[in-house]
């Protein structure tokens, strides 16, 4: 009987189970049915295969690298820096060349800093005083550059005065000049090198095209003629951002480079190029003025003669620009094929089956039309 | 009888298949049955459109912009530095106010290194020395700070010393203050404006109120009570991290601040607001020198009055801040809401019919029970 | 009515429905039946949960930090500077050892600029003229370093000359040295310190292997016989990336150095180690000079005895480092395994299901072999 038992599981291993059908010959539900079968399957070719591309293997873990290079010299004439020639190293922070540069356009300077005592600045309503006992020794002014010595500081016969401090000084006053110093910054241009690589298909690129026409990089200017070129001129980045230079250029302001790599590998890697977009990315539009504009502090430092430090204060307006790559690739792989085909069949399947349920449901009502096949000849 | 042929084909393509039914009259597995698509409809709501919101379109390509502003000045009295006044533009390492900056909290200073022969520092193994010949001109010091000069330097009477070497002289010998130089920096306050960008929604916003009171961004402090000032108390944001500030300050660390954005752009913009994570992103807990603190070192090159260059070496310990920004935004969108609804509803129908599959397997055996409307009169 | 209705819903709420199935036993059916069930079921088994480990929860969004640190130092003998000593706070931009960081290579030093009139360079093509009219007063130089003052400077009776500027003069004139000033930077070794974490496991590790044996990390050198030493030296991860050290430290470069964490957070917290890989990451085969190699120009700001500011111009060649990390971290969990295992059914329910449609097709013309169970005994 073990054999017996053993024998009929193995028979009926082999076994297999299949529906019993019945074929309606119904013209209105079964151009219904028809109809729903081309839409899912013009689903899955239009939407699955040709729009989402759903047969390649993707890598979106793009390695970039950025370098970038600014040229222009301007010439700027003021009481503080008297007559001055502004180079490169001048002007661009910090000067390696990474993807985010920025570029001077506006300065307050205070020149000749030594650490000693002097006023504070009157615009500093912490620092406001009538006499020495409003000045703490050693307490550092809220929002100030500096800590109280403990005396109160009146000009001439006047009430009110400011703490003196220790700090920096003379500490800076001045205010931000209403036109730009280094406007001309409109006409620098930005030279950005980008190259990217797909790990998983170990293919890589740059953005500069590999031409034997040398001239052709030394005066070209990236815009609609020319949407290869890697040469961009400030003024027209910013004004692609639908913002004015002369304006950004009083407060500063971030402005952002966008490159987008999306490289269809099944193809010629010639079709595989960058494609740039601008933004800014500052609060444009806000009034409050703490929240717009972009400027920071830096010094350089000296001795004097006698070798004792001092320092010239600038605090630098500017555009900063992010220079953000991303991308994917794509390229024909088996594996996802099987199973983007494998499923959509299943989903095509499941579909119709569970709407042959459906419009079951609503044949049973009008059957006697329907032929029984089944129990004639089908079987 | 190829238009009959063609005739048959017209017809047999408005044909469809249906399946036979048995309707099933049994309370048990007709509960299970009903019990298995309400939990099904339970996962496709709850879990599907309520909780992973699959009817809404993403966008998790966010661009974004940091600035940041830290304020704050501090007084130290040192020998090597005398009475000295630290402000932004001293302390904060690069200056340009990115969304990584450094803030110094402990110095070692070396003043008046210059370009010439001194005895190397007796804490480096490879530079000890019993006699010339251990010295080999030439040679650099391994992980020290200069080149041998040949000469084994030994101080009077004593067997074993250092060799000379050609370096900035004289090196750095002083070790790491116990106490933080700057541990006042606890009080310093930092300024982050944070601007981001849905580029697929044209959605932007920033984490700064938009509000009339000006008052409010001169005087806050972020906090639990103020979850929507921009500015933080650098010493607040440690202990949020779950550190000491002091601590840290001896020896240096790294800060994580996390700015994440999830936005629901189907409600009103005011709800899309950004929340705040502080973490420690170093190794607190190691026991190993050298894989705790941050330190790097960096210069001050000066001329002297003969033209001859030295410089003053500044080993910074202190706390880097790292601010990080991610998010996420929805929109609803008719295309993944079809898509999900439709899967939805064949998941629903797949996973019924395979169980009525189960299900007739079990009842095969008590099949008697069932009525066979089928051979009644639904047909 | 209005009752027996109710009743007779209530009834029918717990109906089901089942299709009528046929056993047919035809053993090549039957096998391609079964070997079919097989291949989805090891697919699921295979691919869905040994490859990808669908029963697993991922994060993907890792926090991380980077500590970098290079160590080494080297002695020039050139005619610019005289004999000079090279250590990190001179060689390494920016010193505050972040993710990104660059290490001189190669020099040309222009030194003691100051701001007034010279010749241009002869090498830059807008500068040419032959007389004063073809220098227009006030109009920078395309690509060069000054502004016009008006005069042609024309070298004893040659007709040729080049325009006078206003600018840091002496104007940089020297070439790029064809061996590299800092070759010996091969030597030189950086430490890497990277922190990681998983916020939603809350999961944090180094790459620093937390040893007692401090000698270790003092000596050991990244490579194939130590996987775990985050110490590398320079000329080792140039020639891993394939390049060779002293050519790419010519003109300089870019060096991508990635690390990834793949951790199954269900093993032990030692199996989550990081595994680093190099890349060059520019354009090595480019023959066009403007898209090869790295260079940019800083400045070191001086004042004489007078106060007048001097600089010393660097043409800074050499080797940027990117360390870039990437990872994800899986741990079981109840959610994707239920919905992974789910979904695996129904897709197995689905396919087999459909086949069985068409194996039915093809059945229909041998239909008298098969056993038609159902009309007998099985129901």
């Amino acid at each position: 009987m073990g054999q017996a038992g053993c024998k009929g599981l193995y028979q009926s291993l082999f076994d297999y189970k299949t529906e019993k059908y019945v074929i309606a010959k119904n013209k209105k539900v079964g151009l219904l049915y028809r109809l729903l079968q081309v839409s899912i399957l013009t689903y899955l070719v239009v939407w699955v295969f040709l729009v989402k591309k759903c047969y390649q293997d993707t890598d979106t873990s793009l390695q970039s690298s950025i370098i970038t290079k600014v040229k222009g010299v301007t010439f700027t004439n003021t009481s503080e820096l008297g007559e001055r020639l502004w180079d490169v190293a001048d002007y661009v922070i910090p000067p390696q060349g990474e993807n985010v540069f920025f570029v001077i356009t506006n300065l307050v300077v205070t020149p000749n800093q030594r650490q000693e005592t002097c006023a504070e600045s009157e615009s500093i309503p912490d620092a406001l005083c009538y006499e020495d006992s409003d000045c703490p020794p050693g307490e550092p002014v809220v929002a100030g550059n500096g800590v109280r010595t403990g005396r109160c500081l009146r000009a001439g016969s006047e009430q009110k005065g400011t703490c003196e401090i220790f700090a920096w000084c003379p500490v800076e006053t001045k205010s931000r000049p209403a036109k730009p110093l280094l406007g001309e910054a409109e006409d620098f241009t930005v030279y950005i090198r980008n190259f990217i690589r797909f790990p998983k298909f170990n293919f890589s690129k740059t953005n500069v095209l590999d031409t034997t026409d040398r001239a052709f990089l030394k005066s070209c200017k990236f815009g609609p003629k020319d949407p290869y070129c890697p040469i961009f001129r400030l003024g027209s980045v910013v004004s692609w951002t639908g913002s004015s230079f002369q304006e950004i250029a009083v407060q500063g302001g971030v402005i952002g480079i966008q490159i987008e790599w999306d490289c269809d590998l099944d193809r010629a890697p010639s079709e595989c190029y960058p494609r740039y977009y601008f933004n800014r990315l500052d609060n444009r539009f806000s009034e409050n003025s703490l929240s717009s504009g972009y400027n920071f502090r830096f010094a350089k430092y000296y001795r004097d003669a006698a070798g004792v430090e001092l320092r010239t204060l600038f605090k630098a307006y500017g555009i900063r620009f992010d220079v953000m790559v991303n991308g994917k690739a794509g390229k024909f792989n088996i594996i996802p094929t099987v199973i983007n085909v494998g499923s959509g069949v299943a989903l095509m399947g499941v579909v119709t089956s569970r709407d042959r349920g459906h419009l079951q449901t609503s044949l049973s009502y009008d059957g006697g039309k329907s032929e029984h096949r089944h129990l004639g000849t089908h079987w």
